[in-house]
């Protein structure tokens, strides 16, 4: 394994990452890395349990979701990476998880309302919920669909992929994704947490006010952009 | 113990499962597993902590219920077990928990419905719960009884217990499982989690419809029947 | 230390299995186990942490609350103990904890509604929650009063302390006891998970009917009396 | 590092309880440390992931918010905790958290009221939050203004901060202090474990009252003032 290692053991790296976290149960969910000068990503073989994989075993696909090496069988959600890292620039690591929280949003088909600083730390507007897919996309090509679906809700929101690094699709799960795949792990486990808290708010006081614009605008800028004083 | 050491083996491993993954407290659950050649099954000794188990502590039951060999007594639940390794063909383990979001839903007396992929991934329909038992039934033989109220109720909906793979029994707890006793405690495992899910998708929005029949239809076959490509 | 050397060492374990058990937060509860013959109990000191604790640092009290061997404060419950101890026969081991849920029905002021077979294993009537104490009570020997509350509680119920292992005092939190320490331990854990499954049977099914007559003896009896097959 | 080592060790060691009790996801929480002798307190720095925490990492700064040592940028609330040390005399640690239940309180802008004793073992009156600040404040300097909006909220509410030791800022999250760092941690995790059951409490009874008077008073009085007599 001389070839693609630095890809292999970047989506090894992040897919143990997630039963850490507390954000996947047995093998349901998938995190893949990707080298975007080879037009190539390493993802996790569909159904091998975490404590089984090893660098090796993450399959290398191309960007039209072709098998490029690897012996096993890729995960099943892989045509719904390629087409996220086809079609949006700057993202190398894309994340797929079945986690309680923010798959519970997506079954409810409810976007995540902006309530406080721990949302707004990381995105200014309500984590979206696309619709689910119509029958003919999802007797199609579904995965490949599925890749479509998000982008074209992205598209219809005018939201930009570089700003806001998660959505839920309706009646499935979250995906997220980011500059790397440390990041788009990350963003799944921000996802989650905003996601419990979101549920919580409401129970607590059904007309909780969402957070007022300045308040977003301010937290948002403390951790992204020019003026940015969060971290090192 | 040169004798039925394959499944007091399996059963000893699959009832060690049971407390790993959060899905009883104390004693509360049991798993057998069956070798039909032979026409009997391995079941955990009644009240035994798990830290005292070793697959020498099981006892050997045959399909009517009689006790083949071990020292122990066998788990109170032994006789429902043998009533569905007896009446439902290819299944080779059974598992029963009071595990917390399961169990609430039995008490609830309450389907749990099919809100989301994750519950689609394994079967097509809500998961069923069968009524509490007629007061007959209780004070017959009980868990004799419960083994046919199971069967029964799966009979009144037209199920096959290949396709469906779990069951809550009203009042009381989830029983499931599989070919394998490995695949029932899998099972266990995801009944628990999409219990917790359907609660959660219900309390965020009280109308979440049901998936709709194309996903259930996409989602199932991924996984399962010829054209399954989930796995290796 | 020859002296006391078992109720010592009892309570000790008892007492360090309630952070294992996830039933307490720094120091907030405490076990006491008894020795009748000698009219006295070992009761964890005051405010100590629990990695702190040895079975040296036991306290040692009589029924009257009077302490008699040790050089740390008792815990500030335990005339609640003494009265228990004093009043009620056969009962060797008491557990005073804020778990989580249990504490919540207490605050709630709520009976915990038998829901299930997990609650008629233990007991075969709602879980009851005493009413906060009156002023006069509460002005006086606070917690030599707390005791005598739960005992009035149970005089009024018609209930007898060893068919009923647990009570919740209003506004404050649940009590249990048992045959040895190790026995009450073991009913605050299984308090919790009921308190916990009856909150989510509610939140499921608002009109969850109670367990029906014939099921509570039917389990209860499987675990108790003369007739009991539970267990070896 | 001869210089500030007291301070940098109990800030380390302060930090480090945060994951340890579940408080905090990632780098989501800081805690200081000061030395009020010289003016000064030792804080997390921004951004770091706890496993990376050494002492000598903490950042040491003034009550004015300036940096007197140390090579990395303090954590982004610094200005907060400048503040608070500067006009409240006699609390040597502060906490900032986005701990779960506390913090969807906040988002829900609602105080948490006193339902149990668990709460009166250690404050008096309901947990306050703070409205969300004005535009101006927010717009102007942020952190330093958040300290203005705790201080002025006590003021309004007649609080002393000896004795309330916890508050809520509306739509963002937790602070609590103490007399030392490690008590301000331990105030950090109370708070999280009122405002789970006092949620609780309010789902299993709508009405549930609030805890009365004499009892507020009895458990607040066993813990603190003169005529305490919890603990060692």
């Amino acid at each position: 394994m001389t070839d693609y290692k630095l890809i292999r053991e970047t989506a090894y790296e992040a897919n143990m990452e997630l039963p850490r976290l507390g954000l996947v149960l047995f093998t349901f969910g998938n995190v893949s890395a990707a080298d975007r000068d080879r037009g190539v990503f390493a993802i996790k073989p569909s159904g091998v349990p975490y404590k089984e994989l090893t660098p090796d075993k993450m399959v290398i696909v191309d960007f039209d979701g072709n098998i490029v090496a690897g012996t096993l069988r890729p995960s099943s959600d892989t045509k719904t990476h390629a087409v996220l890292y086809k079609h949006w620039d700057g993202i190398n690591g894309i994340v797929h998880t079945h986690s309680t929280y923010a798959t519970s949003w997506a079954q409810a088909q409810t976007d995540i309302p902006i309530f406080g600083t721990t949302h707004a730390d990381h995105l200014t507007v309500d984590i979206p919920c696309a619709p689910p897919m119509s029958d003919e996309m999802i007797n199609g090509d579904y995965e490949y669909e599925t890749g479509f679906q998000i982008i074209n809700h992205f598209k219809k929101l005018g939201y930009d992929h570089h700003e806001v690094e998660m959505i839920l699709v309706g009646n499935h799960a979250p995906f997220t994704w980011g500059k790397t795949a440390e990041k788009a792990v990350y963003n799944s486990a921000v996802l989650e947490t905003v996601a419990h808290m979101a549920l919580l708010t409401r129970q607590i006081n059904q007309q909780s006010p969402k957070l007022k614009e300045a308040l977003i605008k301010k937290h948002f800028e403390r951790k992204h952009g020019p003026d940015s004083y969060y971290g090192q």
